[in-house]
């Protein structure tokens, strides 16, 4: 298994519910299914055809079975998989094959669906920063009068109070949590812009289409579509990887305040060792470094993808296929361990003052 | 010269005299200067010394005359120039030395006056990104209803006017004035805590202290230090890279639009050949794909060093002096080279519609 | 399904069987059964135990059934499988529980395994690469004399005959297959050292043990472990990357040959678009830029994973992990899919010479 | 100043005498001179043209007091200095205008200048690493036998003997040596194609000419241009980034030993503090390992630039232009500056053994 994520055993240390659950082909299906449909009334309601065929094509459309085999097969030639769904569509009983994604691209399908994905972890990140920043208060009602050495460059500096220690950890999630909802109006956004992008396929009536799409779905409409438009879906991944960042720092921290010697944070249940019965590894802290340098690398293919050659690169926009799913699940991972790791904390600090380096 | 904004000859191709002014020994070194007299004003304002012996204090600082070199030694030793700075400062003539600096530490200079220094790019940078919007409408009066063969997958698909294309370049730009915009209040923030970033050795009017400093400097006053906090700046290093990178495909869609066999640019004063006298380059146009794929690597640089350990990590800090300038100085250049290459255009698109591809 | 490499339609792209079927559990699961029996089997044969109950125990471990849901909740706690492992070893009927894995730490197993697999990969690449080099000399056979425009900074040029673009195609193919060779005894390499990389915990044989194994499992012996040098890893991963960028630049300049406009290439079998019957696609170009600029970002990742403190850093030990295993899938399907391309083909260049732009 | 290699008081910390001497403005106008001399006088000695007035022309170019505002000029215009350099040479009295350059391109005298660079940089950089690794048993000598405690995933394991932590980082060092000097063959490589690699305009006595170039520069010949074949390069970077992330190992395994409760290592000399007296920071140390993710990051984009499309890439190879020569000097400097380090170092370990955790 390449992804760590999806992994038979590293999943045990990778796997992230509610990422999986999110990214999954039942939810994804799901998600393009419901665009295809929500586009069949559409045409009805704006007249594009009979409101009665639209209906039941749109439903047609919700309760369709899947060939997935040949999804797979259509996507390695066609390189999207969309051509290969709207075939079997179309050829379903009880749709109008005229009613069925006609006036609409590939790219609409797969950023629209993309959207209602980046609106459904938005919460999710929402919840667990907000989660997160909530523990970090609990750790300061029990351990934040304590005083620990302040370091700096590494070296003993001056007393500080663990309160400190623990705003720097909070004020960043406090800040991702207003990031991630001032950028829903720029990521969850209906696509609709047919094949080059100009919605002229869709004639007189895209507004209104795009309008009763959005609705539908949940999402923003667009007075034009986004197809080669990257910024807003390279700023969410650049949030992502700030998230992923500041728990790097927790994570650091909570590894040099565990070492012997330092001995101002214990663990239970800590990991152990194949080799020495002692160990009681902070394995969770470690990670949280991890999943940091991790999307630190990841992001800078996500600014890469913004240079989206003409109306549509299926070079760039590929390649945000390959990153943008682990950014997300690397983040709501991190989020869901920093949680798991302060729960494991039996002690921060101690009562005495630690003693001035001289 | 290793760096090529500042080489004899590449400089002709990457200099960019706006952000070579911001990061100038000159401006670098009033704005140490500025924080240093605000302070010791301050240390008058609020009564923690006599207010005459602070103004005469602050007046000295921002008169003095710097040794370079001794800076550049104590840089060398201390690994930041401050140390150096304060022991000339509290040298000079007419300044009491105990209302230098005392209580303040190396990160609040520096940072405060990173935090001028960003103050400053944003407003180049807003100014640059109308600038650039404001050039692309002037090409859509023009050429706006030409209509070019649009290109998905890099195959001709169906005409679009140029006004299409055109859209998604400057749609982008206005966004990113936005975010600019939106991120001041999170990088024009004084930086005020101290050796560990409590403020405790500024004593009871460390707030009165940093709101007089903030006001007179004209940055945000803050709360609690942000030594350790690096997300506003690593969230406007993404923002520079956001930048470059929709510049990079402008840059992309004029060099593929240039191509013999495609004629859909032609440009006056492209760049020569030292082999082939037809040669006319479009150079600008290839340099903003490079300035975008450099930001695109650099800005993983930033998230790294997210992961800022303890109240203050010297080596993801200094990793940020190594990057940050270069991204600011990148994006910069790119906005005005932009503005030269769409002045170069003497034709876009034709009156011809494109026949359609068979 | 976060990862493309496995995904239900995605992988009809991206899925490569080879690297997949080298980093399925089986085989990874194999190969660490080998290398603790190999291990236990070395014990007998030092002496450091009876060597029939050493067989006794290694012939168990390599029949072994093992629980994979207890590898993944041990690897939750412990961050490594193979403490997990070893207790259901050690648990099997015939077994010696002390002739297993006493003296070696989960590292040993885990990069030992890197090993084995690395050996496995590199057969493959090398393999793959001649197989592509050898199809571009077909092209050569075929096209080889035909002229095409010889474009610089994307201007026609000079005319150029099709074999001179081949062979900047194929020679950095030959040169990397030469690189796969000659990186083998760097990567090919037991890792053996115990709990902290000494071999203190072997004894005295512990020489006799390292030579035993590797010459067991077909890999290099070593003098001393590698636990914490991870050059030679590092350097794999760049050369993975090289092979990545130079088909790459193949797919660059196949997409832009089949520009209409240009008309340098045709391909049969192109991706088809769910709104233009007319597109012919040429997914798999694009595809290997987009694997290029993939591998091109995980390489940083890899040379961050060089920071690895003290005698062993989960935080960069797992960060690999992460990686390496995308990078090798990537490297693996690009140069299958650089072949599919290449068959696609069906005509490079045309008989006329191209005119000289004037 | 952008740069922190040449920046006033940064370059106390960043600057590199040895690797600013190689890329300084005279050293590289002197090996773009040597290039077009060597052309000219080859020329003449396979009777392109006489050979005195080859010998002339060459003698001429070799003492050209060049114009470096109009070289800037040029390079604004042309994205590459050599047509206004050519220009120039062209215009030297004692010169026969038709034996300069004449049947080359700017790329074959940029990229052979950078092969000289880089031929040098190795001789620099082999000399540096085996200092530093004989530095590091300098070390072994003094402190080899003391034991510290063995720590693996930051936490106490095991006493480790010294010597087996300097291992750790010597053997890469040699690892390092080696590699460079094995790169030799495929970066010390005259480039000579023409316009468009083809060596078409040289003549029939292409082979010839490339052949007595290579030996007056002290170059290997080349069969074939490698004008867009970047691999060579590209490895060479990685090489460079290796080297950078064995010292910020080294770095970081220092930085963790230095502090207060650990007490494992003692400088005399560290950096002081504006706030804290008694502040002793391993500055060096922590730079190691900025250092170090700076290559890390760096590496990347170019591997991004191994995208070089059709003949020339303007874009790829401005890329590489802003990228290695950073590269270049942050290995040469971490270099430099681990010796200065190990040179601080008052003590490591101590006689007595480190109590074992329990």
């Amino acid at each position: 298994m390449i992804s760590v994520f999806e992994h038979p055993w590293l999943g045990g240390l990778f796997a992230d519910e509610a990422s999986r659950a999110l990214f999954s082909a039942d939810t994804q299906l799901r998600h393009m299914l419901e665009i295809e449909a929500a586009f069949s009334r559409a045409l009805g309601h704006v007249g594009n055809g009979p409101s009665d065929a639209a209906e039941d094509t749109a439903r047609a459309i919700e309760g369709a079975e899947i060939d997935l085999a040949a999804l797979r097969d259509g996507t390695g030639k066609d390189g999207v998989v969309v051509p290969a769904l709207v075939r079997q569509l179309k050829a379903l009983p009880g749709v109008s094959a005229d009613l069925v994604h006609k006036g609409m691209t590939s790219q609409d399908i797969i950023d629209t669906s993309l959207s209602l994905t980046l609106k459904h972890l938005t919460d999710i990140l929402i919840a667990r920063v907000e989660t997160a920043a909530t523990e970090v208060q609990v750790l300061n009602r029990r351990y934040g009068t304590r005083r620990i050495m302040g370091r700096t460059r590494m070296q003993a500096a001056l007393p500080v109070p663990l309160s400190h220690r623990f705003k720097t950890w909070a004020d960043p999630l406090k800040a991702h949590a207003a990031r991630l909802e001032a950028q829903r109006p720029r990521v969850e956004l209906l696509q609709l812009g047919g094949p080059v992008g100009t919605a002229e396929e869709l004639g007189d009536e895209a507004g209104k289409i795009s309008k009763f799409m959005a609705e539908a779905l949940g999402l923003q409409s667009v007075a034009s579509s986004w197809h080669s438009q990257r910024d807003g879906i390279a700023e969410y991944a650049s949030t992502l990887s700030l998230i992923s960042g500041s728990l790097g720092k927790i994570g650091m921290d909570l590894c040099l305040m565990a070492q012997q010697g330092i001995d101002e944070a214990s663990f239970a249940g800590g990991g152990g060792s194949s080799a020495m019965a002692h160990k009681n590894n902070p394995v969770l802290a470690e990670l949280l470094v991890t999943l940091a340098r991790f999307n630190a690398t990841q992001v800078s293919a996500m600014h890469h993808a913004l240079v989206h050659e003409q109306e549509r690169s299926g070079a760039a926009w590929t390649l945000e296929w390959m990153v943008l799913p682990q950014m997300a699940a690397t983040t709501s991972l991190g989020l869901a361990k920093v949680v798991e790791l302060f729960e494991m904390i039996t002690s921060l600090g101690s009562d005495e003052t630690p003693g001035q380096p001289v």
